[in-house]
């Protein structure tokens, strides 16, 4: 089959034929439909990840069709439409585990990273990675959904805000202009924080109810006069951008952050204290997270914009995303 | 009356003879029996609060019996005995009011320091800022409850945690003695983090189960061999050493701060994203708030160690708490 | 000033000329724009509700205009278009109102039952029981949200439901079009559960995803089907109806209720048991919550279906109201 | 090995020499030290679940050591003492399973009925079912925690009470005399209902702070005249004795269901409506709940009051516990 890797820390994607895998008892093997590339996967082509071996096929935003399932695999059907994301399986015998917290898994695999991924023809995957795609979506479209459509939305929906709450959205990129769309609808007052006027009418398309720009304006004080945010979701992982809207937050705000920086953000207990105010991240979701995302987003509508790629023109394809030139995210296509 | 007021910004303390207050219609008049000095008292006498007017009493640690009421007082009678804490009153008329929240009125008041305190054989309080005192505690017991006390208690209580959770306390002094009580008999595995082994001994008497020398050890590693701290309370206002143990918190941790200090935290989105994990402000409570924590107290048995001193002596026990001589608060007889 | 008054229990309305009433230091003085017709305005007819004076004016959907302020009233102005609902104002003072849980003040007053309501041109209102009209709304249109809208706002925003979660909506009628249209623009898959398929066109309309007949399906079973609700809102004070879905409820489904009736359903513990079931009730909210309702049925548009009558007619327009056969709510215009 | 078991419904205990079982990959090998008769292993003996099969060992409270391992069990070592209780195991395929809601999985085992359970020398247990037991515990009395403990201690600490709270338990026998002791032990103020004085003396020893006797008080009036209790914890199948509590909850009160039985409760909309109270269900837990129960029984001393037979006299242990002579459980030692 098939299959884009990278076969050295550094190196750049090769796309070649390489052995159809062979799923094991408890894994399914899909026939790729779509997979979307992620930030993320960079951490291949970087070598930035502790432990990865290499040739390694990166991608774990996957749409396929199941093939083949092993035979302890009782609850997927050959033939049915399934999707991989960043959670791609977890040891079922650690305490997360045995608390049914599968995403902290002590144990846990990253699809494309710690097994290939679906920069591919065929993929396997464990059974406790895969999540059903209902039939509205199409599988370009379903993709993205599985690493950047689930973070967000699960984010948004385990935040405690409640419908009618003034919610931010920092950064209108693959994440942003999808939690746009969430958070809208989900009935939030919805607000796109962004760093220029060109995403203005965009973020109107996509739901947003008000736009700050912060280029102009301060954006702690914009959120402010309309009564103070009870959510910012910080998608990008600016942590200086991030810093500058802790003051955005009105009474029991939260502070999210679903992008993953090891540099500080600014804040003191001072700014949080009063008002009962607090910062939080959140790491993605399991398969049923994707599965609740997908069937969220075939309810409401919600869709990523997308640019198509096939597998071969992968490198630039990942070029593209890398360097933030896409609206918003690139989906490849064996 | 005797009173100790602040003449000036920067002043020493003068006791001195002043006219009995008269209450409003919808204040109390109460005679003293205990006030307890807080280290916020220091911002009359450091004039470090915006629009202090001199000379002012102090005192937000309050405990009396009262001598008269308004004539729109109908829920206080005289000769009951009760307290005032920091929440010194609240408008009814803003958003936050109008929502119940009093604790964020944005035209709140502020016990001994917004109008005269407790450093006085009499003061006058709102009636929503007045708290019943249960009998089973005295009045210099109750006194440092009612600000030192309340504020851990009530995030405690507010935090989310369940009874068997690992919760750490960090700094074991006005604020953290009482959090070491509270927790434990809440039913938490109690963590006590302090800086040498001298209060080790005190820390298990207070109810800790386990002590961490951060002189000796490294807080984070240890509270992880335990599991993982679902809430690390940082009852002083240093945020280096706050700082130090984010990575002590295990899945869902959170880190609850209720010393507000200015200076900045450090703590990443990585850091948070990875377990869900968060970091957060309390601000003390209400007089209902303070209700609940003296019930408590009484219900449990858990006491503030205090220092008695006369009103007299009001310079010498101020300067004994500012220089955290004191073990633990210092209560101010009038 | 005009106004439609009950002289004695059972009578019915006259409309005649009494005096315009004043507002004392805490009130305001409305002139009335709209006031909707709710069934609990018969308990004013009926005399069913304890210590009713008479004459009353019924009334507690009310949209009108500041005439007049009191003199201790400072977060209203004169011209600025206010709503009145059920909760008619409290007492501040008692355990509930210091907790700052208005609703369930125990000195509680309510509108057009405890004081004259908005079956006239004026009416007055203390402070704390009027909530501020976004303009986006006519009169019209935003009076029966201050009751019928608010009770299910209210109810569905704090239930702990996340959007995609499967909700249901039992009777389609005053409370029930306008839960539907909430529920589905939270983003909650909405299912209107009725007695007949003369609604379901209809509940389509009003956002349903879908739509169960209990004449022709066994609602417990349908909602089974897909998948268990997290959430039935039972809006008809019909407990042989509601003990019925109770079946439908899915893992950790809550059978939230809003209408008042005494009459017992049916539920065991095993029912509840299995699954971690729950059946709660909901009492409407403050004039915070009728702000924040009115605020969200603007920014989504949410509408209750009217039927205008002017004040003179207000005898037939209960009839209609009272028989059910309005569609929906019936509103009086002064 | 030696094992009392049930060979037809309806059947006797008989006591003999059965083949000692092997584990399958997935399982463990136990050496029971003790096993707690409940009132469920009477399904086994009456019949009473569907799709059970004869012969069958009872006993789902049971504490052992592990004496081998299946090959695909890594997290369980030889020589480890654990527990088993209600929660048998799961399939890991389901939608529950898929959530980590374990207690609800759809394929859901029991132990004792099920497979064989711990009225015996061996038993295997799924090694999800399987909980590690603290030293402090001996068998004997970490046994009942694996049933009876779990039950309350996890319904109490995921009702949402708060330290303070005034929390009922109704009723004084195997699940009560741990409840009154894990609810004082979170904080709670704790009020034990009973139906005579003879166990007043001994709530009180357990930790109950109030005792109320049904056949005197009017249990709804007493808890009203201390607040109003936030949490009813109604232990025994009785719903008659239940319906007559719910008047006793306070503001946001919970009445809390942890005895299965199918006779509906007596509860009105209007009941609940009220004060936003709620009835609800709650299903004991999964091993790791098992844990955590245990681990807090440790922590804070809570042990059950049990009386304890050989395996032989299983026959006159088991009538004693279903006529509810003992105080409070029958422990069986092989
Ligand atoms: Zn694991
Ligand atoms: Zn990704
Ligand atoms: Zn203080
Ligand atoms: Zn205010
Ligand atoms: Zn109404
Ligand atoms: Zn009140
Ligand atoms: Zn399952
Ligand atoms: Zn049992």
């Amino acid at each position: 089959m098939k299959a884009a890797l990278i076969e050295e820390k550094g190196g750049d994607f090769i796309v070649k034929d390489i052995d159809k895998p062979t799923p094991n008892e408890n894994e399914v093997l899909i026939k790729v439909e779509a997979c979307g590339i992620c930030h993320s996967d960079n951490f291949v082509k970087a070598g930035a990840f502790p432990g990865i071996e290499y040739p390694r096929v990166p991608g774990h935003e996957v749409v396929g069709i199941i093939e083949e399932t092993g035979k302890s695999v009782n609850n997927w059907k050959i033939g049915q439409r399934v999707g991989v994301g960043w959670h791609g399986g977890h040891c079922f015998e650690c305490e997360s585990c045995r608390r049914g917290d599968f995403i902290n898994c002590q144990n846990g695999k990253i699809s494309g990273i710690s097994y290939d991924g679906g920069y591919a023809e065929y993929m396997t995957a464990p059974k406790e990675a895969v999540a059903n795609v209902p039939e509205e979506l199409s599988s370009v479209d379903a993709a993205p959904l599985l690493c950047a459509g689930i973070t967000v939305y699960n984010a948004l929906r385990n935040s405690g805000i409640r419908a009618g709450d003034l919610v931010a959205v920092q950064g209108i990129g693959g994440l942003g202009h999808l939690a746009i769309q969430y958070a809208s609808k989900m009935g939030m007052r919805t607000v796109a924080i962004s760093t220029s006027d060109s995403k203005k009418e965009l973020a109107k398309e996509l739901g947003a109810h008000h736009f700050i720009n912060t280029e102009k304006q301060d954006a702690s004080e914009e959120l402010q006069k309309l009564g103070g945010a009870k959510l910012i979701l910080a998608t990008a992982p600016h942590s200086d951008a991030i810093s500058s809207v802790v003051d955005g937050l009105g009474i029991d705000g939260k502070l999210l952050m679903v992008a993953a920086t090891g540099e500080p953000i600014e804040v003191s207990p001072m700014q949080l204290l009063m008002g009962r105010k607090s910062a939080a991240g959140w790491p993605s979701g399991t398969a049923m997270d994707s599965e609740d995302t997908l069937n969220f987003s075939a309810m409401t509508g919600t869709k990523p914009m997308i640019e198509e790629y096939p597998l071969e023109k992968v490198n630039e394809a990942f070029e593209r995303m890398m360097n933030n030139k896409a609206r918003f995210r690139v989906v490849l296509k064996p």
